[in-house]
């Protein structure tokens, strides 16, 4: 792995307070994030504290980190209640006086009469913010802010994991990265694969390093598939585009089926079945709905996506899909019979010119020598007929459900962006 | 919040050092592992720090962590290569001289021979101890170290987790309790709330403290839930459950309808089908899946859930739902009456004792003046009738569907646990 070229000088640090956090009941997500997506980008930390929430052991964090760091994140301790101690101590340390925000206290106001909800004076302590700081508010989801004291940059995210995120991409990485690159240019890219394990992408991505100068790669297994970043840096942001351009075609070409970009599975499975006015049912029953959940998660899928049906009784499956009491008399709920049987019910029933589905043990009971925990058949039927496939997974059952419906989006995009539609039911 | 009863002075700290631990490449254990055992124990940690292969920092957080604390686990950096800096940055910090251990090297000769591996004389690292150190050798399987500095219990393990747990269970936590003055019991609870505001919840707990003297309590916001943790302190194991058994059963009189307990609402749900030996159909639109998906989640779930139908379109709406074509035409597809006649549809389809429907617009397009993104109506049938529900959720199409699904799971928990199912259609 090539080191990046940055200001070596530019190291941080995150703080993030919380009892939750040290009494070992929460696993820290923010932290973690904020240095992956550090990292990746090639930002240096130093360390990470993780407090309790007590005001004099935060005041001595953070002036250390002052002290010591280019720049801090801090999280948590930005709420209503009395344990939330973060701005008040911060003040403190910074010598700067809190303020009551107008625009804050508007904005909640609103945001509480929206939602039918009564104000009450406490929620005042959510518009206190340090003399000089810059709000970081994107529509009002969520609430931060910004000071830079004597050189340091100082961020305040909130503890809640989907807040942060969405304050850290937006008002954290980019002027960070600014700040570190001294004007360079850095063009970061983060793809997914799945079925390839880690270390094969390892190889692959060695490789890649040996060929394009410069590039720095990271690996975050992110279950069920692994997530490759690629970053790099230079003058020209056009040219850093085109040169990415390059290395992720050599990426995707290597990796080949196991490269799935940067969009997520149900997203390109939707572009493709959009793009070419396919429409899609599914039958589902181990994954027990998982896989429509994933497909409408997509905004605009009700285009593509006719609906599904989540067939748990073997009843169900006769009445909704059309499935032969004979079929699952003779071969089981759980066979490839019954998958293709829902798969053609789903397709005849919805009318739809694709159906996936699935049928299977997700455990923890329910196995057998011949069928163990873990044993799903996927069935997938398209204009040209209709396949089915044997799998065997291991693991809970929130993993067996996740694994089969992400084996069932990913052979029905394979299915319908490669070869497989063009040809008949071949696999 | 009332002060636990506890000897507070005697604090302990965690350092983990790792570069892998703060470029967010891998997740901590180690540390979360020691403080759940510390806080099950009834012990209490000020912080944890995560620091990189870099002995400066290392010392100045070793420094300050015995000015501050009485006991601290340090872990990670013993390892034979480079970057393992433990061991000589300690000793530096400490004042105390290095030695070879023959003991150490002896065993370490021995394994290497039983694995068939050469001595390399990097090993020898590996043997290095600070003077008057106690080492924890638990059969050669791993190898750490304790010292007491000023007062100060310090402890030295592996950053490997499974050597580290096993130091840690054997050698760290045993002697802690019994320097721990009295070494009390601890009872901790964790509770789910669903409907009521953070503040709200606030207003309640801090009643709940007054009553019960020593009630700890912290707050989490667990999207769309929050989440109470309750922890009590005392000699006896069994008066603090009972005493944790009435703070309970308080809180839930309190809270009401948003008491949801220690469970999921899933498995809320799950365990009173079960009980009632009732059936349930799903039938979702704007949801997409989740619902179906989250009731599957639960362990034999399908004793009690016969299936769902994730009726996307309106044809589908109309072919498994029975919803009649003059319903949607007249209010809508996102409309009361289509709610009901989807719940009852379910129920009539599935001949499930219970039936469930949502039907909204999720974002971010879709929305009209009239009815507007996040716009939800539920429908819920049962054998005493059919009764609907009119929503708006605020938030991304992912927060709409999760609240769509979670309002709708609240109600059927609420409509099967309460009155609900022994009056007359109602609400």
């Amino acid at each position: 792995m090539a080191a990046p070229v940055v200001d070596q000088g530019f190291q941080g640090e995150i703080i993030c307070s919380g009892d939750e956090l040290i009494s070992g009941r929460v696993a820290d997500v923010n932290a973690r994030y904020a240095a992956a997506r550090l990292h990746e980008a090639g930002l240096r930390l130093q360390c990470i504290t993780f407090l309790g929430d007590a005001a004099p052991l935060f005041q001595e964090t953070l002036a250390q980190a002052l002290r010591r760091s280019r720049f801090v994140i801090i999280t948590g301790g930005l709420g209503p209640t009395a344990d939330d101690i973060t701005v008040e101590a911060a003040a403190a340390v910074l010598g700067l006086p809190l303020y009551k925000d107008e625009y804050v206290l508007r904005r909640l106001r609103e945001c509480l009469e929206k939602r039918g909800l009564a104000w009450e004076e406490r929620y005042a302590r959510l518009a206190l913010v340090p003399q000089g700081a810059c709000l970081l508010d994107p529509e009002g989801a969520a609430c931060g802010f910004f000071l830079r004291h004597n050189g340091t940059l100082l961020y305040f995210l909130p503890g809640v994991p989907r807040e942060m995120r969405l304050l850290f991409d937006r008002y954290v990485l980019p002027p960070l990265l600014q700040a570190a690159a001294g004007g360079e240019a850095v063009c970061q890219r983060t793809l997914r694969f799945f079925g390839l394990h880690e270390t094969a992408l390892e190889t692959v991505a060695q490789g890649l390093c040996e060929q394009h100068e410069g590039l720095c790669v990271g690996y975050y297994p992110n279950f069920p598939e692994t997530h490759l970043s690629l970053t790099l840096r230079g003058a020209d942001s056009q040219k850093l585009e085109a040169a990415m351009d390059e290395v992720t075609r050599d990426l995707a070409a290597q990796a080949g089926n196991a490269y799935l970009g940067a969009a997520t599975l149900e997203e390109n499975v939707g572009q493709v079945l959009r793009s070419r006015g396919l429409s899609l049912a599914v039958a589902e029953s181990c994954s027990g709905g998982l896989i429509c959940h994933r497909i409408t998660n997509v905004a605009g899928s009700s285009d593509y996506f006719l609906g599904g049906i989540v067939a748990y009784s073997n009843q169900a499956k006769m009445d909704f899909l059309e499935v032969p009491a004979v079929t699952l008399e003779t071969f089981g709920a759980v066979s490839a019979p019954t998958a293709q049987a829902m798969a053609q019910g789903a397709a005849a029933r919805f009318r739809a010119d694709l159906a996936v589905a699935v049928t299977g043990i997700a455990g923890p009971t329910g196995g057998s020598p011949e069928k163990p925990v873990g044993t799903v058949f996927l069935g997938l039927a398209t204009p040209h007929g209709v396949k089915t496939r044997h799998c065997r997974f291991f693991g809970s059952r929130e993993e067996i459900k996740i694994l089969t419906a992400q084996t069932a989006l990913d052979w029905l995009r394979l299915e319908i962006q490669g070869e497989g539609m063009r040809e008949e039911g071949k696999g």
